[in-house]
C-alpha cells in the first residue's frame, strides 16, 4: 500500500493510491468495507498507533475498493495539497556519515553510527515550497531513505529489528552546510577521573550543535508516500537519484551505507525507545552523478530549483526552492 | 498557578497546585467552577494549545476552588505519580554552553546561542527513576532553566519574546558525556566555491552529534510543575540548586546566563518556528558549589543518587538514580 496525509476539497485527510494516479480516502475505504461503525484513523499517527491490526483492515478496505469501484469516491493525485506522511511524528533521527562515499574523507570517526534529531516542525511535503532565506547562507539537499517504525521497541537486535518497521518514505534532509560552519564549539571539556571521581581532569573537545543547520522550518521533505514495507523486498539496495534545476546531482544506491537499515534502528534502539510513527533517515546517497554534479553543486543560494528525490519503488517527491532576501531579526534585547 | 501532570488512582490528568503539598484535578476545579459544559483540556499541550483563554479559565477555576473548598476534592501530592508538565513536546531545544562560568574554557565559539534537541521520548517526570546503563560510559547531570512556549512563533524579535511564553520548569538535562566523546568526526567537508557553484573545495571540520548523549531514555527530567509565567517576575535572575547523593553539586543563578531568556527563544525563532508546548531549555546552571564539588564530579556510574534540582519559584524534582550493569545488544547483523 501506498498511504499519502493529504488536503483535498479544505479537509485534511488519510488517503491511499489506487489505480493509476488516483486516490481514495482511506475513510471511504473503510466505511465502504466494514460499514458506518468502521474505527477509522484520525491520521496516520494514529493508524501507525493502531499497529497490524490498523494496517491489515486498511489493507482489506483497499483490497475492496479495488473489487468495488462503485462503493468509493477516485479523485486525481494532481487536484490534491500533500503533507508528509507523518505529520507530527514523535522523533526524527538522522544518521550522519553513513555512505560509504564519505569514508575516504573521514579523518577520524566512530565505529558505530552517529545521530541528530530534526524536529518534526521542519516537515514539508510532496510538492510544498521549500523557502530558505539568504541569511541562512549555503543549503543543500541530502536524499535518504526514511524508515517509519510501526511498533514500540527498545533494545531489539539486529535480527528482529525489521518486525517493527512500518514502512518507508523518501527523505530530503535538507542542510544548511553554511550554518554548520559557524555552530562549532573547541573548548576544555571537564571529566571525572576513572578512580576518583572527586578530582576531576581536562580533555580538549571539538563539539558542534546540529538543531539549527538539520532543523530549520523547511528542511524535511518527507514524502510522496508512507509504502509498507511488504512493497519492498530490500530496503538495502534500492537506487536513488536527486535533480536539482533538472540536472542529476545524486545517482546513488542504498547499498552503499555503511550499516544497514535493521543495523541502524537497533543501534539507536540500545539508547532510545522507539515509538510508532518514529522515523530513521538513514543517511544522504550522494554519489555524484555521471555529469560529475553532486549535491555539494545544489547550493540553493545559487543553484534554482526544483529539486527532486527519487528512491526505487518509493516514488518521487519534487518541490520548488524559493530564496528569500531577507536579514536575521533583533534577537538581542540591546 | 502550579500545574502537574500526574497520575491518581489509576488514571492520568492535568492537576493544580492548591494549599499546602495538595492538589485539585483540572476537571475538578473546572467543572466546579463552569459546570458539565466546561471544556477540559485532554492534557498539558490541549491546555496550551487553547492558548492565553484556557490559562485564564483554569485560573478562574482554581480561584473558585480556592474559595469554594467543599466544591472541590484535594488530595495530597505525596500520593500521586508524577510525569514530565508537558508529556509529548513538539520539540525540546537545549541551549549548548550559555553558562558564563564556560566562557574561559572556549578556545574558539559561535557569537550566538547554539543548540541541539532532546526527544520527548527520554522525558521522565519528578520522582520517577533515572535508570542507566554501564555501557552509556560517565553521565552527569545538568540543572537548568527550562521555557514553556504557549503561542505558535516565528520571527519574533527578543523584545517581543516573552509575550509567547505560557511558563517555566524544572529541567535536568542529564548528559552523557562519555557517549559524547565518541560521536566526533574529523573530516574534508565540501563546499561550493562563493563565485562558481561548479566548482567545490574541501575544509576540515570536526564534526559531533548530540542525539545519543543528550537524547537517550531518561536523560531528561522535567517538573515538578509547569509554573505559569505570571509567577516569575524575572526569568533571569534566579537561583539554580543541584544535589547529588545529598552533597551539593552547582550553586548558580539564570543571571549567569550568557544570553536572556528571550534572547535564547528569539535567536531560535529566526530558524524555528515554535508552538505552544515546545521547550527551550536554557543550558546549564553549573557553578560549583562553596565544597568545591561540581557536576563534573557527579558520574552517575561512579557516586549514588538521588539528585535534586531546585529553582527559585519552580520548585525542587528529586529523582533516585539506578545503573543497570548490561552490555550493549547485538545491533550487527554479523
Amino acid at each position: 500500500m501506498k498511504l499519502a496525509s493529504i488536503s483535498y476539497q479544505g479537509a485534511d485527510c488519510l488517503a491511499l493510491s489506487i489505480g493509476k494516479d488516483q486516490l481514495v480516502k482511506a475513510s471511504d475505504a473503510m466505511t465502504a468495507c466494514f460499514g458506518r461503525d468502521a474505527v477509522i484513523p484520525m491520521d496516520m499517527l494514529a493508524l501507525l498507533q493502531q499497529g497490524e491490526e490498523g494496517m491489515l483492515n486498511l489493507a482489506r478496505a483497499l483490497a475492496f475498493a479495488e473489487s468495488n469501484p462503485e462503493r468509493v469516491t477516485r479523485f486525481p493525485q494532481a487536484r490534491v495539497q500533500w503533507h508528509a506522511p507523518v505529520r507530527n511524528p514523535g522523533k526524527i533521527c538522522g544518521i550522519a556519515m553513513n555512505n560509504s562515499a564519505s569514508n575516504s574523507r573521514k579523518i577520524s570517526a566512530p565505529e558505530h553510527p552517529a545521530f541528530f534529531l530534526k524536529p518534526a516542525s521542519c516537515l514539508v511535503g510532496h510538492k510544498e515550497e521549500i523557502a530558505i532565506r539568504s541569511y541562512y547562507g549555503s543549503v543543500h539537499p541530502e536524499p535518504e531513505l526514511a524508515v517509519i517504525i510501526g511498533k514500540k521497541m527498545r533494545d531489539v537486535p539486529a535480527l528482529d529489528a525489521m518486525d517493527y518497521v512500518a514502512g518507508y518514505s523518501v527523505m530530503n534532509d535538507i542542510t544548511g552546510n553554511g550554518m554548520r560552519a559557524e555552530d562549532l564549539f573547541q573548548y576544555w571539556a571537564i571529566y571525572s577521573n576513572e578512580e576518583d571521581p572527586d578530582k576531576t581532569h581536562r580533555v580538549e573537545q571539538h563539539l558542534s550543535y546540529a538543531a539549527r543547520y538539520k532543523g530549520t522550518d523547511n528542511f524535511g521533505v518527507l514524502g510522496p508516500w508512507l509504502v509498507t514495507k511488504d512493497e519492498i523486498s530490500n530496503p538495502d539496495d534500492l537506487s536513488v537519484e536527486c535533480k536539482v534545476g533538472g540536472e542529476t546531482v545524486a545517482q546513488d544506491s542504498t547499498r552503499y551505507y555503511n550499516y544497514k537499515v535493521a543495523e541502524l534502528i537497533s543501534f539507536i534502539n540500545q539508547f532510545h525507545t522507539l515509538h510508532p510513527g518514529d522515523i530513521v533517515s538513514c543517511g544522504t546517497a550522494f554519489k555524484p552523478s555521471e555529469n560529475r554534479k553532486s549535491i555539494h553543486n545544489a547550493n540553493f543560494q545559487q543553484v534554482a530549483g526544483p529539486v527532486s528525490v527519487s528512491i526505487e519503488g518509493l516514488g518521487t517527491q519534487e518541490n520548488p526552492v524559493v530564496v528569500e532576501e531577507k536579514e536575521i531579526g533583533l534577537w538581542r534585547l540591546n
